[in-house]
């Protein structure tokens, strides 16, 4: 039984995978702040995930990370998981020693890619667009997750295409993120309130001007995201994905309006069909915690996280 | 024996290079304009090679083409070579009729990308980044072209990165091809000149301001084409070529000062080192024609540019 995490903010997703790539078991429960408290909450995972399913510990073959955070390369270590409370951890040494199993740890977004391309099953290229706090997107072609030279593949989020456009917090204007990041979009709302965005959205229905323009810069920036990585990449899809899609049809209407929109005057940009080439992760999916059990199974995981066999002989 | 050709505007450069890689012959011949004409170019260039080098017809194991134009999947057809007069042409079957041999063709851009991370030899992922009269660039990684689901990987100079931008032939606004295609400047410039950026460059080293500014616009286009590159892909290297590389170090120092100014208010971007990550192809490098006779040789040729069995057997 393969297990895969993903470790979020608030909540850790986890769920048992069988060799078939078949969902068998799945729990949430709260994640914990700081390294210990997150390395608790992923131990607690997997004895819930074992007790919810048909298997034991024994069964464990391996366990897959997927966590908000900079992956060291060739490593299981963690960097800058800011919304954790984490600045340095190595999750596979540490969850290793207790699980004494293979853990392999994998960005969350990159995690949520392999998912998705398993969910939709078609073995056609995808990026997942992350529209979070942040905005990033993990690319998948022939099955695995392309990662690029160093790791950045994907940070379409810091691309600038405005140069008169707002400050992003990487230090550019006009980055993707500055438009349709929630952070950003919460920052330029600038009003009290859980859920921003869609307090933007709803305000922006009633009549508000600086809602309606941000809600349009939301649309505005998720499509120039889809362009950049059709223009670049040509990926066949891009499944859209992370805190923002909770806003289903309004948001997926607003994006295809944009691409549409904007290839209106331009028959190349229209004979790139854009507007069907993109799909929302249905709410609820377990797409980054499949992903993540998968990582630790696949190749790709070993040139991406490789296995402390150390941990793993000696745990 | 393996011939590949560069099927320019003005001339078509071929190479013949062995089973090793090495180049043993060269020619440049000027090209034709129409059908006929582009397909007399062709095989005057390989009568040529055949002179040139220590070989005979018999010993032609393969020819690649690259044109600048869509080459359709799947054939040997190129469409859109509007440089050369030619709307809709099947290379490979008039072509291989006349030699005999495997005829694959190939966009010049990707051909010249294959080419060009042969030359550096290093097997690191690569873009080739190719300023013309408009801008494109050929993604090269694991020593293979990367197409992309709908052959639009690497046309990242219809990425709008300005909404204010001057309108795109795309019928777009601010892509980067406005900023630093030849022809969008030339446009832009509006004085008569057989080397309109040359003389932009001249005119702005002279205190023009329109040619400052036209100066500014290609060294900043090119700095987002390089950022994009590597914020979607992730290549370790971009080698610019094409036309406007006849510019050298004028040109080279102007992209890689916008790189760094562009970086200066991020540590992100700083972290991304792009000013290193940049190559000039040098001046009269026979990367198209040898990427061209690479496409012909390799597996993924058979992919894009499948080898006509039909006119083999029958030519």
């Amino acid at each position: 039984m393969r297990v895969g995490l993903d470790v979020g903010g608030t909540k850790t997703d986890a769920v048992a995978v069988t060799a078939d790539g078949e969902i068998v078991a799945r729990v949430r429960r709260a994640t914990g702040w700081g390294d210990d408290a997150v390395i608790a909450s992923i131990l607690a995972s997997v004895e819930a995930l074992v007790q919810e399913g048909d298997f034991t510990a024994a069964d464990l073959e391996s366990v897959g990370v997927g966590i908000p955070g900079l992956v060291e390369a060739g490593t299981g270590r963690v960097l800058h998981a800011v919304n954790l409370g984490v600045e340095s951890l190595d999750i596979a040494a540490r969850a290793g020693a207790e699980l004494n199993v293979p853990i392999a740890v994998e960005n969350d977004v990159k995690a949520a890619a392999l998912g998705a391309a398993a969910l939709r099953g078609d073995g056609t290229s995808m990026a997942y667009l992350n529209l979070g706090t942040g905005v990033a997107a993990g690319i998948v072609a022939d099955g695995r997750i392309w990662r690029g030279a160093h790791g950045t593949a994907g940070e379409v989020g810091h691309i600038s295409v405005d140069p008169g456009g707002r400050l992003c917090g990487c230090g550019q204007r006009g980055c993707v993120e500055t438009l349709c990041g929630g952070g950003a979009l919460a920052k330029a709302w600038g009003r009290p309130g859980a859920l921003p965005v869609r307090d933007i959205f709803d305000a922006a229905d009633a009549g508000d001007p600086l809602a309606s323009s941000l809600r349009a810069d939301l649309a505005r920036g998720a499509a120039a995201a889809v362009r950049i990585l059709v223009l670049s990449v040509d990926v066949e899809t891009v499944v859209i994905g992370g805190g923002l899609t909770a806003l289903g049809d309004r948001l997926r209407t607003d994006i295809v309006e944009a691409l549409r929109r904007e290839a209106d005057g331009s028959a190349f940009m229209r004979s790139l069909r854009l507007d069907e080439r993109i799909e929302l992760l249905p709410s609820g999916s377990p797409a980054a915690a499949l992903g993540a059990a998968l990582v630790a199974a696949s190749d790709s995981a070993t040139e991406s996280a490789p296995v402390d066999k150390e941990i793993v002989t000696h745990g």
